[in-house]
């Protein structure tokens, strides 16, 4: 029998956290929250790294004791077997295409320029010229995303899937690392039907 | 009807094509390979970018016509309803795991290593310090496998799986960006065992 989530360890301010607190609301999933405090390094206390020695939020505990992280991962757990998730070949294998996508071009660089700006003590601890670097591919990344959404409602099969909760996750909050989405109209609008999804909750909507 | 993988736009040099030609070779897959020179900018060529748009190789071609880029997508779309995609749910979720780790804490550590080491004309392009953060995460995310594989055949279910093909592209061949797997005992091992799987072939064994 497949185990049922238990509890979410995340952070509010975190957007790879809320991928599973979006996915958790809009499947009317109801679990357990800890908070892990990012900027109080309790990501890296003994407590926590004895759960994720990767150190990073979100972590997700299921029934059975597993500890899942990524996540990507927790959003693959979460939306498989319901409507988010095809259940086409062709369109699973997109779902994963945004997905990868959004891990190595959306959080590496959106992600990463909100939290420095976010919190500028930590952004003098970057070597020089990184977050210009982040800066421009999340600017291509935007490019690609506006192109691919000129035709299309969402990014996979004209239904919202869990690749459109991941990508959103960063995308629509880049504005607070210096990106425009005015630049991009197509993404923009994206948002907008992101937002009004039933069971929609806002990156700052608090479960606990 | 599921398509049929047709056509790889692939590089012998590049980590992330190793991924789908290891899994070709060990699922006896067949299909036509074309070679994009990524040293030559061939991957920014109008040709290539009009069949990917983030100009990144490996894409496969399927028989539908679709164009499947992210490596790990492609590595999921390959092995899924075979041996090496585990059915059990939390060992699938598990597979995802670490494939999202590889996407963001090995390929773009260890890979972007060893790409800058093997062209230097290119690593002068990157912001200074960059390359030395590569490395001090590199050698995190080899802790992290190193430690998870102490007690550990494969990553996964104590089965060879897509998980392993896709961290193993970019850790076997970690050294030539610097890191040294004599460090890291277990992954060392773990790497032996993969490379003696049937069908396994190296990373620049040319299939055309």
């Amino acid at each position: 029998m497949k185990p049922t989530p238990v509890k979410l360890f995340d952070f509010s301010f975190s957007g790879a956290s809320y991928k599973a607190r979006l996915a958790l609301s809009l499947l009317e999933l109801t679990v357990e929250f800890e908070s892990i405090d990012l900027m109080a390094w309790e990501t890296r206390s003994d407590y926590f790294i004895s759960k994720n020695p990767v150190a990073q939020i979100p972590l997700l505990e299921l029934s059975d004791g597993t500890l899942l992280r990524e996540s990507n991962a927790i959003l693959t757990w979460l939306t498989e077997g319901t409507p988010l998730m095809p259940t086409n070949s062709v369109e699973r294998a997109q779902v994963f295409q945004w997905m990868f996508f959004e891990s190595s071009n959306i959080d590496k660089n959106l992600g990463r320029c909100r939290f420095m700006e976010t919190y500028p003590d930590w952004k003098k601890m970057l070597p020089p010229g990184h977050l210009e670097m982040c800066a421009y591919l999340g600017e291509e990344a935007l490019k690609v995303l506006d192109e691919h959404l000129r035709s299309k409602q969402y990014l996979v099969g004209e239904r919202y899937t869990s690749a459109d909760i991941s990508v959103f996750a960063y995308v629509h909050c880049s504005e607070e690392g210096g990106f425009k989405l005015g630049d991009y109209p197509n993404v923009k609008a994206w948002c907008e039907r992101v937002k009004d999804r039933p069971g929609h909750i806002p990156i700052d909507y608090q479960p606990y």
